[in-house]
């Protein structure tokens, strides 16, 4: 298949089974679950917090194709849709308005110090129950695309539509009645508005959230008080409560003893570190520069990088310096496309807990500012993002994003020779490496996003999972009162609270461009061979078989431990000296395949795992 | 099964095909093989390579159970082998002599500043052909045990034997023909005895080595430039050559053009880096200690830990320090067991390349010292080795070891709370750990091991692979030349040169002893449940399923992707607060299966790579 081509990968996260022992000290410290609590994101326009150069965003212009939309570019859309007839009487909801990238072949064309090609916004948003898809060029001034969306599927909750439930479930009798039976106090009331999955016809058609609800009472860590059981279903377009399942009185809301987090309330080590102060010392400074705010360029290497609503960070036109000095063209875009969570309890206020953090609230959306020296280290540079709230105005969320070098006193390559024949060598060197980081904390989960590239050409994705676990209220206070422990769908974890078995599966975008956009990909069998007779007085060796995938559908890959593959993408029409296509390996990090049923609707809907590549 | 346990796992490394692209930079970075050139190591007595205090080990006087055997104890049992009536007439040739560690329960109740439990040393020696396994009495200055080896299986390889094949060949005529016949003058020519592997009845009996050369002419990467097919078989107890296969006289020496690794030739990036220099900077020094030269204390945790001929480094009395400042035992033992390596050719100059690393060469025996700033950060502690040469006398290797704090820029943990509700909090804590590194530079293979504590109660394995590839000479200059790439047993990496597809299997030792020394194992299935009709919106979920190991056999796991399975070492009798027993989770890094058959001699000698863990 030599066509444009695109790999969609899961680098999963297994952090399947929560089991927490007394040896493991770090219940809080394990990365655990979602409430998907989004409500009140920062939305004011133009936020006054001190940053590095904010001022700059008022006048910013764009510099490169795909620099996102500045501040007054997104200030004209707004004035573009205000003044557009079919929303002359009301300014629909905006959901995610970014731009709208121009065509690959546009964006290889330019140069720098060329006129960007023409400026378009990509604009979901929402008015009387309908999802309006539009495109608005700025420099015609107009809307040139205007679809309402019939398909499947729903924008992304905006903060105000979070917000917009939690203000209609507040005022709701029943639930009031609810919250009083379980003693709890008004002013301790946090509530979260939660994604409904999507379990077939009853609550299709409907913009709905569940909204679910703790105790803060006493704590900073009201994930860990859970009021179990309660659940309420709020259509967001009509604003009004659909339905409220209350089956968890007995259960009581577990106390706020050892769960705080705070590192002022830690006493006990490990919270409390008793090593030295440690950083990175760079005397001369960071190596890299950032130019005109997105364009990266690091010892060999260089890319476009920009904050996004929906992906958190995305990566674009990396290249590598070749060794006369050219640079050669690695990857066209890469960002992580979707985080699909399903919890694995069928319980009535558990089943619908099968995340997709992506398309449901925004890895950039939910990207609170960095704090310096404890999430990067010294010399890091940090990037804003600027973004469109629900009315349409920009807003800055400063210094999402983190660039640093790495040296984690770690070896990029060495060797000794053994002191003979003359050859007394000992040759190592340190490996620096160049970071991108992000951190979307989407809800009670933070997930950390580090894009490492190395002088050798290799591009590293990580994906950390740290904050704190999404929980279930449960009767019980130790073990031994459990009848039956393999009745759980998860741990206890402290006393009245159970830490929900699940899984996380992110996967990721990678449109590699390995000199120039004609790609191929290819499965590499390891294959057991068996020797000829007399042959060898080896019965068995393994050999490499390379397969080109021809279709799409040849490409999609299930990744198997007992016949192992490796995966490429070349480039057919380049090659080296020794004639080998030049190419990339895409080596999946953690794997897991989802066992969920094909047939259930939270599989149906996160199909993209059915396989490891695609 | 609840008595003491040990387990095997593999952390296993899959740089199974190398397929170098004209993209990837790096062809001498990317580690590959083993030429198993171990000729000529340092083995001269205490030699005087300036080392920080390289004079105690001259006095020096074992504090701890476990402290390997110092200089004036090899001293001395050297005397009393020599004084042991079954040498008297000749001194056998020492292939091992370490510590002969006390029992566990000696090891347990033993305090600081009780008498040591009686030092014993264990050796493997050589006479006539003969193996013989000796425990010398360090107290009672007696052999306390002596038996012939008629078993299976063959002593580690000294230097002296590789360096006695050398000699033994190099007087050989028909060697001496063919060396000439290739053209290398010997000032060149550069041989490594390698490991013959085990094929069955053929070679039986014999110690013997499988000679291999190249040419060291214009490159200090002779492992570039190997004398294809020209293989001898050298018997190293009768001193003789058994056979000369000499096969491939119409296959070039690959010349020395674009494989010379020395920095100071390179002038292309990314070999010479363009990167500001960069460093750890702890101002109060490093948070660590080391008592009595091998007892280390940092944050919570306080090991063991010494340098060994076989393993390289063992871990022993890992303890953490738990909340009532109590140290609670959470490993007895843990090293790196056997490394093994197949090539996948069956020509008859690679079919025997099988390589078991550590117990053919030692992965002490062929650790180098370590390059200051290059191979570990400022602020490293070292350790040197202190092992007896083939004659019995002490030597050591000095630096070969080193401990420092990591700090990578990496979140320890971090939480964002969305400012709503009161909740505006941002709390983030760096990571800072331990690590414990030794590099084993196995021929053209360096092994790079570290052991990595965190304050949160984890231990991380990690073993990177660094070095030169082995690499088979090719008459081709190029793949047009080759009419089926298919037939190659791997990538041509330059001109003449293939890089052969191979695996390294790495299994550690680990002897758990959590909270005390009787742990249970459990395989904890995740399995597929599917709901009862009108349970729950959701048709399935997965379910975490313990099983404790009833024997051995029980706790031989076989990963699977879509059967996957957690693997839990704990303490039954110990529980937390919640009643759920203490332990660890076993987490394999990168896993593979072998692929070779099981009834083919290397899979045979290998079986431990038939199971992930057992």
């Amino acid at each position: 298949m030599e066509k444009p081509y695109c790999i969609q990968i899961f680098i999963i996260f297994i952090s399947i089974a929560v089991f927490i022992f007394g040896c493991s000290t770090s219940t809080t410290r394990q990365a655990f679950a979602n409430t998907h609590r989004n409500t009140n994101i920062q939305s004011s326009p133009i936020i006054d917090t001190p940053v590095h150069n904010s001022n700059h965003h008022l006048t910013n212009t764009p510099l490169h194709p795909l620099d996102p939309l500045t501040v007054p570019e997104i200030n004209k859309i707004r004035s573009i849709l205000a003044a557009y007839e079919p929303f002359s009487l009301s300014f629909p909801s905006i959901n995610t308005l970014s731009l709208d990238e121009p065509e690959k072949s546009q964006v290889l064309s330019w140069k720098k110090g060329d006129p960007l090609p023409p400026r378009k916004a990509s604009i979901t948003s929402v008015l009387d129950g309908q999802t309006h898809l539009l495109v608005v060029d700025l420099d015609l001034n107009v809307v040139t695309g205007h679809v309402v969306s019939i398909g499947s599927g729903y924008p992304m909750l905006t903060t105000e539509d979070q917000t917009t439930a939690l203000e209609v479930l507040y005022k709701d009798l029943e639930f009031n009645k609810s919250i009083i039976a379980r003693g709890v106090d008004f002013n301790d009331l946090v509530c979260g508005s939660s994604s409904p999955g999507w379990f077939g016809p009853d609550e299709e058609g409907k913009r709905i959230v569940k909204v679910q609800c703790f105790s803060g009472q006493n704590t900073p860590n009201y994930y860990m008080r859970p009021i179990e059981g309660l659940t309420a279903t709020v259509d967001v377009d009509k604003r009004e409560v659909v339905k409220i399942t209350d089956t968890g009185r007995d259960i009581p809301i577990p106390k706020e003893t050892n769960t705080d987090y705070l590192y002022k309330t830690q006493s006990q080590f490990p919270y409390n570190s008793e090593t030295n102060p440690m950083s990175m010392e760079q005397p001369k400074g960071p190596s890299f520069t950032v130019e005109n705010g997105h364009t990266v360029k690091w010892a060999n290497w260089v890319f476009h990088i920009k904050p996004d609503i929906r992906a958190g960070m995305i990566i674009s036109q990396a290249m590598i310096r070749a060794e006369n000095g050219e640079y050669r063209s690695v990857m066209y875009k890469g960002f992580a496309s979707e985080v699909f969570v399903p919890y694995m309890d069928p319980d009535q206020a558990w089943y619908f807990k099968t995340y997709m953090d992506v398309g449901e609230y925004g890895l950039g959306a939910t990207a609170m500012p960095l704090l310096e020296l404890n999430d990067c280290p010294r010399y890091s540079y940090y990037m804003d993002g600027v973004f469109a709230s629900a009315d349409g105005r920009p807003f800055i969320r400063p210094n999402i994003i983190c660039i640093f070098e790495r040296y984690a006193g770690d070896i990029g390559w060495r060797h000794s020779e053994i002191p003979a024949m003359g050859f007394d060598l000992r040759e190592s060197r340190p490996k620096v490496t160049l970071v991108a980081r992000m951190v979307a904390s989407v809800g009670n989960y933070d997930y950390i996003f580090d894009w490492e590239f190395q002088t050798d050409g290799v591009i590293r994705i990580k994906v950390g999972l740290s904050g704190m676990l999404l929980v279930k209220g449960t009767p019980y206070e130790n073990i031994y009162n459990i009848s039956n422990t393999e009745d759980m769908t998860g741990t206890l974890v402290s006393e009245n609270v159970i830490g929900v078995v699940h899984d996380h599966y992110i996967s990721f975008y990678l449109d590699m461009d390995i000199d120039g956009p004609n790609n191929s990909f290819a499965e590499v069998n390891l294959v057991k061979e068996e020797t000829s007779p007399g042959q060898s007085p080896r019965k068995s060796y393994l050999k490499a078989k390379r397969k080109v995938a021809k279709t799409e559908n040849d490409a999609k890959i299930k990744l198997s431990l007992y016949d192992p593959s490796e995966f490429h993408v070349f480039n057919p029409a380049r090659r080296s000296r020794l004639g080998n296509p030049t190419g990339y390996k895409i080596v999946p990090g953690g794997t897991a395949a989802s066992l969920l049923d094909c047939d259930d609707t939270p599989q149906i809907r996160a199909a993209v795992t059915n396989n490891q590549e695609s």
